[in-house]
């Protein structure tokens, strides 16, 4: 039988990842993730349901839940499991001592949403901004004084702020600057330490990271297909960019800058890309482009600022069967299909999520992206590759940074006293 | 400090993988991983040693070093450290005992390695057979004898065989079948479960994979760039695939078919590829599209079976500075180049090794691959990717097959008594 297992399992290494000794105080760490997790998916449940799903012993799981509980990780809800022999208490997790933020420098706004322990989301907050005509300083402080306001807001609940991250639609790299935002117009901007100083060296985790890295996380944990270990998000908008999640891990790469397929090139006889290269995804399908090929009688040469008016009148066309916007859209579809084959190939997701435009536009883009990732992908049937459109709409970046900020507490280690 | 170190650490969540519940078990499976890792990168060295450099304490080091030694995993030298107070035993790798078989379906060639515990090559053969002009179960019958003849060497020296691993240049599921192989004509052949049945079931794990995804675990471990956590291997030859490290892990996809770049449309008008689109990048830079380009005079319709004979011709042409030869390499280059820029945009690596003849005409090939790499990936220095050649030579895919196959013992499990 063991051995029947072992050959059926497929193996998987982890050559690079040194592994660390362990100690008894990484399993407790471990132990207090899992009873975390098993709570946060099947409230209530009672000590004894916790022993029972995840295998630790009656013993460690009361101890743990006494600690999360003095911690105000987990509160008992007074109800009893209806059930034969001793009633049990029944836990929920608490959470409300808590709270995590995420936001977003958009190309038209920025976002902050704040979250506590179980994920619900506490505030949405969207201030139009048009960061790619301010200057990079007066973009950080737009953000410290909509970061402060929240703070204030969650701190004034009583809550303590676990970590705060940045969703930037560009690269960024290891330490939370963003060397290259095109949408943005930036080069060289230091966001993390710029905002940290901007809210006075807070005692709480600042992280920045792409748009796209943030959506994919919000995607995994809240999306239609929430749980998929294989996951990419596109983003739509003013730039197209791809998170990625292999084998439920976020895809970095050395310097951060992984996902970046919106200068992937698609068409070598198509436009010019705002990157100086020629056909790239971006230049194809992002919404700049879109409008262009679509409503050509609008003037789209300066900076994308609010494209919601021409983003619905190519809605509404398309709702009148318009032939030249169906026409139209089914190109860029096929465009889109052509960039997404190139992540089945490369990635072989199960999902790939598509947001912002995209997702408004879903219905008369869908038809054509898919018969060309069909067409273009080599394994049969796109190596079970879906391509559908995301339901979180315009706040998953920063949906998504409030759930990274979670991270460190639902891992298993204590919040700072 | 804590605070600060906090602040320092970028942020890496796992969502999907779901945290196992830990007990003293994984405990001792961790350490006896620590344990055997360090004596393979530090031997000769003592217990106290172990403890200094890991962490662990000395009563735990004791322990699991008994245990090792008493399994044959470790033995002592017999030698002492020249240190003050009492002298030290040393302590190697035994690995006596043991060893695990890699194994490569080629184009023209069947390959088998066997190596030790430590990595060391046993042996190394390798058997002209052109796959791709015979029936897929003549070609498994004909790995399976191969097989069988190592297997008795090795079991002739008084070693228990750990696992086997074979690498096809091709899609490979979870299962170890393969459903499309273009380079050698097969679609669907369930190429584990025939090999396990060849071999009449043996107490080993037989698994499965793409060429392309073991050469880059031999490069990792044996390569030039060994310990680089985001690595690339592309491979060279009669088809063009990537192996894909990321953070040291491999990059697998929901089915196992991530890395496909060979079928990444490079150019348009480009020729057709034997996969039925046209200008995949296989179809511009593979070895028979490198002889179909640089001697004209060839014919190269029928399946690719023996190249040395063309790329040696093709070697000295380029020595002699052949202008035409020349020309066309650096156009070879460049077409490359493109490809390895999706790489660098999408996953962005550290390095990029090239296998096959890639490595063979690197001297031509790079410096217009490295332009054209720079002059396309959107990261400033194209996110620092280095595009070098392998040094590990034809069999490299073989020695990662063995390598791979040595992965449960040395994540700390014991072999089976």
């Amino acid at each position: 039988m063991a051995q029947r297992r072992r050959r059926e399992r497929q193996i998987v290494i982890d050559i690079q990842t040194e592994p660390q000794p362990s100690d008894l105080g990484d399993v407790r760490v471990t132990n207090r993730a899992v009873v975390l997790r098993h709570v946060r998916r099947h409230a209530p449940c009672s000590r004894a349901d916790i022993a029972a799903h995840t295998g630790l012993n009656k013993a460690t799981v009361s101890s743990l839940v006494t600690e999360l509980i003095d911690r105000r990780l987990l509160r008992e809800t007074g109800l009893t499991e209806n059930r034969v022999g001793r009633p049990a208490t029944m836990l929920v997790l608490d959470g409300e001592p808590y709270a995590a933020l995420g936001m977003e420098i958009g190309a038209d706004e920025l976002v902050v949403v704040a979250v506590d322990l179980g994920g619900n989301r506490l505030l949405t907050w969207r201030r139009a901004f048009a960061a790619p005509l301010a200057a990079p300083a007066e973009t950080v402080r737009a953000l410290a004084t909509l970061a402060r306001r929240a703070i204030n807001r969650v701190n004034g609940q009583g809550r303590t702020i676990l970590g705060l991250t940045v969703g930037v639609p560009g690269l960024v790299d290891t330490a939370g600057t963003v060397p290259l935002a095109t949408a943005l117009g930036w080069r060289d901007v230091p966001v993390a330490t710029a905002l940290r100083a901007a809210l006075r060296d807070p005692d709480f985790t600042i992280a920045v990271d792409t748009d796209a890295n943030l959506a994919v996380v919000a995607e995994q944990r809240h999306g239609v297909y929430a749980g998929t270990a294989d996951l990419v998000h596109l983003t739509g908008g003013a730039t197209v960019g791809a998170g990625v999640l292999t084998g439920g891990r976020p895809l970095r790469g050395a310097r951060g800058f992984a996902g970046e397929v919106g200068h992937v090139p698609v068409d070598p006889a198509g436009p010019v890309c705002e990157c100086g290269r020629r056909g790239c995804l971006t230049a194809l399908v992002a919404l700049p482009a879109v409008v262009r090929r679509l409503l050509p009688d609008v003037e789209v040469d300066g900076p994308v600022t609010d494209w919601l008016p021409e983003l619905e009148r190519v809605q509404t066309l398309a709702r009148q069967e318009d032939p030249g916007v169906l026409a139209g859209l089914a190109e860029i579809g096929t465009h889109l299909g052509h960039g997404v084959s190139i992540l089945a190939n490369l990635l072989n997701p199960q999902v790939v999520t598509m947001g912002g435009h995209f997702a408004v536009l879903a219905p008369w883009l869908l038809p054509a992206a898919r018969a060309e990732l069909h067409a273009r992908a080599l394994a049969p049937a796109a190596g079970g590759c879906q391509l559908v459109a995301s339901r979180l709409g315009a706040t998953a970046t920063a949906l998504g940074g409030a759930t990274v900020a979670l991270a460190t507490v639902e891992s298993g280690r204590l919040p700072v006293s």
